[in-house]
């Protein structure tokens, strides 16, 4: 690695939950970043050894509140804040900084569908419209490009990488896709609630949001490009008592004289290439186990019993690759570093 | 109770494995049974607390073999064999006895279709023939007059219980049905097996069997009954890191004018007078863990965000109502007794 | 049983709880309670389908605030109110009620440990001092006179039933008694809290209050008695991902001339005709799994290397055996209804 | 790094296990290290995407039989075979080869107490002779220069990181030590088994091998030396419902005039400039969460409530530092590589 590259300097805000931890779990050994902030204003004056003990001994800044960071000393913003709060925050934020947000805040483009689903009109529209949405293998030269990106949901990642392919291509019907998700607790947060409680969430399933998740109008919208028209989705979501993980079960029609084996073939000529998303073979099963702690996707494509019907599974780490791994991974593009760095770690099984 | 009613005498057949378990656990505080023998050829010579040390207080018979068994002083015989020993084994059993058959052998009525499936000739097919097949609340009548009960599986029960009333009344769209099942590591037995180990199952989730599960013929067996005509079914089932319960997540296309509630109302009114099947009010959500331990089944009905579809979720105790406890309910239909009797017991949670 | 006993009408105060709802799984179907009342605070106006989905069915009363119970109509409290609350709840309530006590508030009998230990005064010394300590194999005869039973913690429960009789016997040395416990997560209780989180839990093991747990003094208050002397041990707690279950590793040096076999047959001759205390033969290993849901309490003795030296293992159910087991227990002697009434249902396992 | 540094070629013998799949995941990301053959008697002739899908994406070797590697093209080999498989094997190698393995054979430097707890002789007590014990923070020296190095135990290497230094410094007794351990599921092997099954494990925790455990005499081979005379502890290894991480918990007596505080010192000076082995700050508890994926031990000293007494709490992954963590230190100790390399990844939590 050449010694004349400067390490990008990096603040994180919102460090205290779990995305923050499994930025800065990347960061801290990343090559070429340096990280120079942190803030949790609830945990501000707290080190890094309090809130998250298994960090304790990278050396990490402590925790403070926003106010006191010192942008002009940062490069790279890494946004951890909550839904709604986050979209006044970028909009103060000196104009230099590169932004990575993982907040839903900038994932639709519709400033009316905003309005919608989240029941107030959006307060940075000029933003909202900047903002490229970061689905990496699927928009690798705007992201390079931008200076905000919206990193996706954990649910769209996990579902868009399968679909997109195969709606572009033509290969499956927009109409009757429906898909059945289910994921691992962190995506929930740290925040305290009864409900995440070990004594609520072990041995035990349940769906959650049947019918109006907020993620279907961002999956939606992709596919909606992808397609070339609008889709509509069947999706919901399931809480599986696992720290970690999305396994996504996706059904759909073929379109015209296409068969599961041309679905294979699509996905596998799209990502056949790539780091980070595999196709697996023929008769293999996706699992969340193997992809625990990495960067990965894998899908497994299979043919359904009924003849124009395809089942395609993925499965992802919803805190890597679904959230601060694809972070890292659209940080490296908008700073011209190697797409990979820092995220080569393999799977932590069992 | 009056005493003049006997106990029923009672041999379960398998007995080491978890429905075995399950079994005993019901029976041995049943008031109208008496456990008078236990069989497992692997583990015959021992008794129940080296088995299974949580019954070992319950005074229970010791484990012996088939052969072993006196059946001129049983009444009813609970079969808890592996799929395809079963059938030869029921098939020389004395013709007094009753039994109630958890396996898959008696579950298809069509020997081509067993043929099809279980890649051979059925070696019973009289008693495939006369097998009724247990849902119970949909067939009481009929099992009350069997003489062998083919007990249905796990994932059917799950899935039939909320479907069979909506295709009977037109309600939803025999095409189209996708059901997406997600169960608890019993379901797959007691036999040592690398996949089954805690290491390969914690903390993740997997699809398995997809496009090609046993059960969906089983399924769309009666579903088709329901439908008057063939149903063919997507269903994916899918490994969870939980030892009890089945959720069953179904994705239907409403039949003309109806809409959610419809479906609702119709399955209120099929189940509304029943103790075991619940159709929980709207908005809540069914969870495994709240029927962990019990013989309840608990449907929600949910509309879609696309307007001609609805999203049906049920659960249950894959142990219980997927097996030994409806088991036990239709040994108390074919014996005459109350038929909640020995299921009283309240789901434990945490 | 004969229709001439009347039932004895329960209120459950502080029902929203993981031991409120134990003792609402147990008393719903126990023949001779009828559970008239239930309070819970913050959850007031709110019917037991919302706090408990899974006890939904069971037709309880709705929670309502402790002054909106009409006492006049109940003739037994069990409280399930937080340390420090109970002793001046029940100190208010009118003389006529029979009084089980869930909490730690009358466990210690001396106002000058509890001070120490609670960092203020008892409120209540005179209840303080009638109270009976309600560990019910070692004080049957004291409970069924009471008015007022303070159920022990389950920690002690676990600990004192192995260690009573020896001390008693003079087997083992009351010096060096090391005792290091294990507990399921629902000792902790279901206030929403951060550390209890299942992200927070699940896949790991911690130890707490290392040299510093409340229930340490409660402990070495009753084996001071056996002993007949001040008694001191080490006790450590550690919290396993488990939702149920307390398992104790007791280490003892033996008294003269005594050995392993000694203390094994001490313990049988104390609890051979016991229900719900079995010393599990030579070998078999005691396991929290083997008393889920059940109101056992299984021991094991095991020679240690060190040939002046003993293990014992003991395993229950901290909900159970360990707090509302335990309490119907008490209840039932309290009541003279036969003592393991409601009490009968065999672990659920797996 | 210097390019003239040729990396070090490595065959890794019965791959197919966890600690073989542990070692894959440290070494395929190892600067120095190059994987070059692999061996699994069992499932030669698969690739690696089989055995464990999650690696199968680093282009490692296909699994071959141990005949059929040419050692001639390795420089060191890391052995994961059964005990007593081991020393035959070993003995076979070509004598070029370094060897790390993580066997119990050369763990015991005594042939009769080998003979003892194995039940016969061992074979090649040259090698047993040889062999250095490769607690890698107390015998670096000793392990840079071996050719043969027997990586502890993970239970050993959680007791004695804590013991060794307070025994030497004559601050604790050795008498009186009781190590309370419990484990993941792991470090059973990945052999199918009915107790292993996830059914069995989930949800419940119990003791094993209690009084008799083979690493006990392991531990006090080392403790022996560390206090120049016999060492006999209480050891009680446990079963916890998680996939990796030890937790031992240690109770001791204090030397005169020493107490908690002293012990705390010592280990801080002992250990205050290591990488891997962190005694953590007053008043916090090291838990297993916080190690997880990672080569760090973490230590804490606690005052017991008896004045006499202290309390130690380690935790460790017992696949990493507990096995192919440590076995990679000491590799590269052996090779003169920088001691942390290829070990820096940070803990995965949650």
């Amino acid at each position: 690695m050449s010694k004349h590259v400067e390490k990008s300097r990096i603040a994180v805000l919102g460090a205290s939950g779990y995305t923050g931890a499994e930025l800065l779990r990347i960061l801290a050994r990343h090559p070429q970043a340096t990280i120079a902030a942190l803030t949790a204003d609830r945990r501000a004056g707290e080190g890094v050894e309090t809130v998250f003990p298994h960090l304790g001994s990278l050396g990490l800044p402590g925790l403070v509140r926003i106010e006191e960071v010192d942008f002009s000393n940062i490069d790279t913003v890494f946004c951890c804040l909550p839904h709604g709060e986050t979209q006044a925050t970028v909009a103060s934020l000196p104009a230099h900084l590169k932004v990575i947000d993982l907040s839903a805040d900038f994932r639709l483009t519709d400033p009316a569908l905003y309005a919608e689903w989240y029941g107030k009109p959006h307060q940075a529209e000029a933003l909202q419209k900047e903002a490229v949405y970061g689905l990496t293998e699927l928009a690798r030269d705007a992201i390079a490009k931008a200076r905000l990106v919206a990193c996706p949901g954990c649910y769209p990642t996990s579902a868009l990488l399968p679909l997109v392919p195969l709606l572009e291509a033509g290969l499956i019907d927009a109409e009757n896709i429906v898909i059945d998700s289910k994921s691992g607790v962190t995506g929930a947060g740290r925040a305290p609630r009864e409900e995440g409680l070990y004594g609520e969430v072990a041995e035990g399933i349940h769906a959650y949001g049947v019918g109006r998740h907020r993620h279907a109008p961002e999956i939606e919208q992709a596919l909606g490009l992808a397609a070339g028209g609008r889709v509509m989705v069947s999706f919901t979501p399931h809480l599986v008592p696992m720290n970690r993980g999305i396994l996504s079960t996706i059904y759909v029609r073929l379109g015209k004289n296409a068969d599961a084996g041309d679905l294979r073939g699509a996905l596998q000529k799209r990502y056949g290439k790539e780091t980070f998303v595999q196709v697996v073979a023929d008769g293999v099963l996706p699992s969340t186990r193997h992809v625990r702690g990495s960067n990965q996707c894998r899908i497994g494509v299979f043919p359904d019993r009924q003849p124009d019907r395809a089942i395609l599974v993925s499965a992802l780490d919803n805190l890597v690759k679904g959230a601060s791994g694809q972070a890292v991974q659209n940080f490296n593009l908008v700073s011209g570093i190697a797409e990979s760095t820092g995220l080569e770690q393999a799977p932590l099984f069992p």
